[in-house]
């Protein structure tokens, strides 16, 4: 336990230049943080071991899991295993993860540890959306070789994403036009002064954009819909996996789509690491730790 | 039943300017309507019984009761009871009233009466809250000598009114800042640009702000945070009862306080009519009816 | 000539609330102010001489002058003359006026006395746009029976207050048109993202509008374009005489029209004398006085 | 001259992805459009004769000079003088290019040409700021680490450019500060709701910002001053030579400053063509050609 009050050893396991930024900043705030598998970052411990011992809080990176089910650590060549890392874990401490699967769960739990996916909360959420938000506008401004000022764009869907979306592309002078489903969402896009469409019958509207932003992770452009499509229409994708452009279609049409995933850790990976880590610190607040 | 496809007759009993609004509206749509008690409005039948028989949908006004039981029926003379009203109501017919009580709602149950209440909707609220917000920026604009522009200007709760009116505050050129409780909601203001605050410990800000408004239904702004508020700063309360400020302690401290109620039907009431009319367009949409 | 560095005395002679806002500004930062004819104002001096005896700056209101040529001074019953006032000022003292007509100035030149026009200034044009356009946002606000949010409103002319009145009522969500002659300023107007359309022709376009408001001192709305508009259309002139609406032809075809003159003295006093009061010291830098 | 009223014989000689652009427009419309030096453009002439050969106007680039005096035609391998350009326009076509210097103007006189510089007009220069603040956008986000969102943001100069880069850094909910000269500037920035700063005294004050846009073509961010700057801030430069950023200070100092020059042309140039046929279209319409 750090001396100064409130003080804590954290350990920062695996992960990319977020969890570099949030080790910083913890660093900065007077705090005891060792890190591992984040390719040689300054204060990397000799082993794993070393990094998680003693410590109160132990960040894992977003998502946790690489496919073959170990930790995700693209800065190092480290193959960890959870069994590991969590029966190194002291008793008592928080383990913070992000996206974390039964697998990853249910191993925390046969080594008693406590555990919480810090990108399921509500706040994470939201402040991650601002990042895509902005990581889309900067791809759609490399992207078209147009002005966004009066150009008409079509943002479909109007949860955390599409809100941001549309108020950035507005904000920017963008003709902007939500599209959702809800009636509750047609009201707060009219609020804000966006227009307004049903994304169950786009059809008639399709040819109008220059530009649209989706949002939704289920089909809704598929190859009938790319059809309609003005001929120099930029698409792109913020919908995580299955996304909801057909890709292949648009290839087929010469539809210009493109699925942008990961922006915040791409786009503004200081900012996202410091989500994460002001996420972290709720989580810690709320279970009275610091 | 109307002859026309999807024309109905709908009965308007009771209300204000709002009400007139909605009659006028549905008739523009080519629907028969005839209402009652409604101070003698241009399509006002002679009696109740006349105004609802054969109706496919009656409209009650916001709210549907007055304190002593009876229809809210501010432009007439006319005491209307709810059993009496409900007992003349088509079999199958739609009743549609806002903020229906356990009285009426039994009372429609008793008398085998379809009841919907429009106010207890998502996009009712949410159109209500734009009402609400623009009425309250007239009551701003009225009451402060000084320009919005550059005003330090807070907004205690973050829910549809808060998000709402922190918009138009800052669109004003104002600095805007919002208290909260919710780490969600410290996200979503702070990506819209506005600057928070904890709703818990105000205490070091308040007098740092020419006007506020308060959205939250609880005393916020008590005797002790009224006493640190700066010589000429403003008070709206838009919060429903009990509203959010301590008026007597107001009037003592010499604050300047004003509670706001029912703005959209006083500031705006024609759109705050399409607003109900939209919305129970809606319900029948969900019923089958139309 | 005050103790303090920067320190003056200052007379504030005639006018109104915007004139009290002032003098109690210059008090609030140590000047020594003097008043006269503002309506037994607190520090109200016995008489005009005793007023601007040894003043190092006059201020007089905005207009100065009322239409019989003496001071302009509706908070009393005085009769003051610019001979007798120019006389008792302190050589090489500055006297500051609003609107100074060819009179006054002649009176101020036979009496040897530095006399400069603050309302022609341009930083108090555009400060004094903004209290402007915050009126008549107030007075739409109250017209209208329906939400500002998604209206469709034209403002015509894109000079100052054109500029802010649009970037407001699309603050608000409004759907806003800028008309205007110029190309240069159907550029700016569309770097914010409005429609445009050229004043010269806008009778095709008329009768969409929900709300006209006109910067423009020339007549733009004459009795054919009124004929022409939506039945309840408000129609809004800003602009200074000769106005840009015929309003007895608007009386003649029901339409809702009203000429907003004076909008900063009327809407928000205080603001309004605090920029005269900025453009006074900014003359007085200016000038090496203050 | 073309058949169809209006339609003209369109020249377009030299220039990058701009022009290309601009003969694409002016085909769309009608209009026969011959090229030449655009590197192989669809519808190139043979020889720089055939190109210009009975044209109503001639379209030049912006710069339409290299330095040493050539036609500046970076896509084409032809060196193209004046002088034998000009010789072959046609008696009472109008030339049109940008950035017209001493050397091509007297050029022109010789030959009797009716040359005008589309760059010099005020719409041109306005919608060129758009594309220029946009391309800033662009930049700024891919080199900043961090989110916009509640950044710290100076603007230096409030110019065309000034206005609409504050205008589109605030949309993006950053926290902007502009700083200017004049009076007048800092009633403009406050009537958008920016916080002000002299240019003058900005030492006070720089050690607070992340990121600053400089507008001001002389040398604002001078040694002392980049020294005062925050660790990380990042400085962006858009003046026109000479620039107001010491970059070899800034080199020296570590601090991150980059200088954007020509934004439009390279982030936008289908709209960066259009902004200028908009403005030929402009001259020819002033000049009764079309």
């Amino acid at each position: 336990m750090a001396e100064r009050e409130g003080l804590m050893k954290i350990s920062v396991i695996g992960g990319d230049m977020r969890q570099i930024s949030m080790a910083s900043a913890f660093r900065g705030e007077g705090h005891t943080v060792d890190t591992f598998a984040l390719g040689g970052e300054d204060g990397e411990a000799k082993s794993l071991g070393a990094a998680i011992e003693g410590a109160d809080c132990v960040i894992l990176p977003l998502p946790c899991e690489t496919t073959s089910g170990t930790l995700n650590a693209p800065l190092s060549e480290e193959k960890i295993y959870f069994d590991d890392l969590f029966k190194m874990v002291k008793k008592g401490a928080l383990v913070c993860a992000g996206k974390v699967g039964a697998a990853v769960k249910s191993s925390a739990e046969a080594h008693g540890v406590r555990l919480t996916d810090y990108a399921a909360r509500e706040e994470f959420a939201v402040n991650n959306a601002i990042l895509t938000a902005e990581g889309a506008i900067e791809a759609i401004l490399r992207e078209l070789p147009v002005s966004l000022c009066s150009l008409s764009c079509l943002v479909i869907g109007f949860g955390r994403i599409g809100k941001i979306m549309a108020h950035r592309l507005r904000a920017l002078s963008a003709r902007v036009t939500v599209s959702a489903r809800r009636e509750e969402h047609f009201a707060w896009a009219r609020a804000f002064g966006y227009d307004v469409a049903e994304t169950g019958s786009l059809e008639n509207l399709l040819g109008t954009y220059d530009l649209i932003v989706n949002t939704v992770p289920s089909l809704v452009l598929d190859k009938n819909r790319l059809s309609l499509l003005k001929k120099d229409c930029l698409c792109i994708d913020l919908a995580s996996n299955p996304g909801g452009i057909d890709f292949s279609a648009a290839a087929e049409l010469g539809v210009k789509a493109i699925w942008e995933l990961g922006l915040p850790g791409r786009c503004a990976p200081v900012s996202a690491g410091i989500v994460i880590k002001d996420t972290v610190c709720n989580v810690l607040k709320e279970w009275g730790i610091t």
